[in-house]
């Protein structure tokens, strides 16, 4: 690695030999890189617009505290033309960073950017209402939980629909790399994986979060309750003649309205519905349908159980 | 969305629109909001004062480096000073909230903040002795661990524990929304969701960590070992006549001294006990007790195997 | 805990009185503690050493971003001579860090530091090979992906390898602690905890990534694909004859080349082997061998089913 004359010591030849090794790398595959080109979405510019959806959403919680109903107008206002301005940069950032890499011209992304902006905007106060209604799910649905205010501010699976529900309306405005940047900071945070794509009905409830995955195509009812470590998750992915996966299929399942899936519980493919109202139980591995208010759950005897003579005869499991 | 006249410009009138948007969201449900108050707690503060604790736990490690048996006193003294400062705003700020929110006179609070803030840090001694066994518990319950400096600094699980065991204590002090906020910050670094009122015993060790979850009613004893996505968890909740959830019954199960239970083991409702010495295998859902020295795990049969004609016929599992 | 005569005020004596409570702690148990000591890795540089790798990794995605054929090299050289300079200082204090805490005089590290620098430097070409490959098999792998910039720039599972290859190396090195802060922080950031010890052939892929536990002396071949809460673990622990745990055995499994795990699998002990091409369904328990092309799944039987009569009796499952 060094050179013998020069031991302990690393002067300019080191040096250049290093950047000359790295630049080989580079040229052996060009992959992975993103040299020459013009635009890149701001990581650090998304993460803001989601500190500023949190101040919108939940105002006085984040961010301004001496709020009333008289400033209140103006904040608002205030919030939403920082909003707009970032929106319509990062939206056309994002757009025109896609073309690009694609190899076409990046043209004009500015008007699409707007477009899609605006669009979010206008739905901001639909998704507000609908948040209202997942923080009183996770209250009614937890009984450690002490007030709404706590479910604001230190909920993981609320933070997690929080995002989810402004990343699945950038992905449904084919906006590109933003809403997963945004629902991966939020899965950093949570320990919630839900891919923008999901579709999920009003007072959702996700408890403790971690280990959570909701793919793609997943479509959830109203009123659902999922638990620490459940997947939503696809069977082994179809692929085509070349041997690629096939991206646009329904993979993922469907869980209906009131249905509850407790902890770890594994439900597999897109053709698979978990009926209204149904209770899957925590561990499940579920890869068929099940009708509404069915109840599915381990069987007992799965369990090998050793004790001591000490314990008595009269025990078991 | 947009004036027909105005395309790709948002001019005053569109933000107009979009505030009154949002204003009219929160004028149809006033949930959510912290408008026309003054209290609220500080997340940032609030982490504040648990870096100073992990400074006050572990010196040298955390904060300054240049300690020495000279300077030690007088930093420890700068280090409870900036604390017990920000324990007092904090618990003051949190119990005036808590008081405002459910519409009393915040009246004053600051009586009833010192003397919680004293009463924790009269006991941080103690729990700091706790926690030195509790990493001893981790050296000595992971082959991978190198050093006891390895699990000072970088063990999840002991980060979990350090926070755990401060927001036990303010908890039980009644202290509102603090102990919840440093958990689930602990959640967020860790993976490990433990609800600041379980009680854990001494020498308590959580491997890797994440997933974890630890529910609100547990009762650990000394020297249990949990490994990475172990429920700790409630049954189905039990409801009052008018269908809402009972907050203060027994939920969560109860663990022995010298258990151990294995990843992704988990155990379920207030009246299920873990016997002491027990081993509980990964992977296996508990919902009964089992007396002391058991040992419960996943039947071998419970898979099914194929494998392929050129393996043998003398295979099995 | 506070002088009757002062109530709701801490003065001085008060104060006093914590600081010797702290003190005594100190003194009742000297572990914990890193006093009179003058060595410690500094957790910030080391993550700024993790910056800077993604910079040089994945040029364009991660810091400068206006980079083009002509001014590349020269960024290069800037970064890799600013790593150079923060590694050798940091493997440095490590080396020294752990000579002082074992009791030895801590010497010269420098020169150690500097070789194990300049070692793991030049392996950085071939690391970022690597690391392009496991963005492909990332991209390959998972049908949601929409290119190989969302890989890049937001799949946690790629954070994790990217860490991983570097930890590794250093790991190989002997160098101590600074790869498991860098793991711990990949850890945190993805929810994989992958030891530094791990051995893992190229293309490889852990989707979502949350609960993935990979322990030190797993060995994993090329084209594997991991998903979300696969655990790659140890049987119980060897002890020696004093009781205390033996620590340089292999002790977790090796999966050979293209086998893939699914969600929750836990697959334990050092003697135990997923043949080549296998699959391991989610949810699986495996404590033994399986050969080359198995598939093991969960059996359907498993479950309890109870729908409601409405449903009709044609159902099963």
């Amino acid at each position: 690695m060094k050179s013998a004359e020069n031991p302990g010591e690393t002067g300019s030849p080191e040096l250049a030999r290093l950047v000359e090794g790295m630049l080989a790398s580079y040229a052996r595959d060009p992959r992975g890189q993103h040299v020459n080109r013009r635009f890149l979405p701001s990581r650090e510019e998304i993460l803001e617009i989601v500190q500023l959806l949190f101040q919108l959403f939940y105002p006085g919680y984040h961010g301004r505290q001496d709020l009333t109903d008289e400033n209140l107008p103006y904040h608002v206002g205030n919030l939403l033309s920082e909003l707009r301005e970032k929106l319509v940069r990062q939206i056309e950032t994002c757009l025109c960073f896609t073309r690009e890499m694609a190899g076409e011209g990046a043209g004009d992304c500015g008007e699409a950017a707007r477009r899609a902006a605006d669009e979010l905007l206008g739905r901001l106060p639909a998704i507000r209402d609908a948040l209202v209604l997942d923080a009183q799910a996770a209250y009614d649905g937890d009984p450690a939980a002490q007030s709404l205010d706590e479910v604001i501010l230190a909920y993981p699976g609320f933070l997690a629909i929080t995002v989810h529900r402004v990343a699945h309306e950038l992905h449904r405005l084919g906006v590109p790399l933003m809403p997963r940047i945004m629902s991966e900071w939020a899965h950093t945070r949570s320990g919630a994986d839900i891919h923008p794509g999901a579709r999920i009905g009003e007072s959702f409830f996700v408890d403790h979060a971690t280990g959570v995955v909701v793919g793609e195509t997943t479509e959830i009812g109203a009123r659902v309750k999922l638990y620490q470590g459940v997947t939503l998750g696809a069977l082994s992915h179809p692929r085509d003649e070349a041997g690629r996966v096939v991206r646009d299929t329904k993979r993922h399942p469907t869980v209906e309205d009131d249905a509850t899936l407790y902890a770890n519980a594994i439900v597999l493919g897109g053709g698979t519905v978990v009926g209204a109202e149904s209770v899957v139980g925590g561990s499940v591995f579920l890869t068929r349908s099940v009708p509404p208010r069915s109840r599915v759950g381990m069987k007992p005897p799965e369990l090998s159980l050793r004790v001591p003579a000490s314990a008595g005869a009269d025990f078991e499991i």
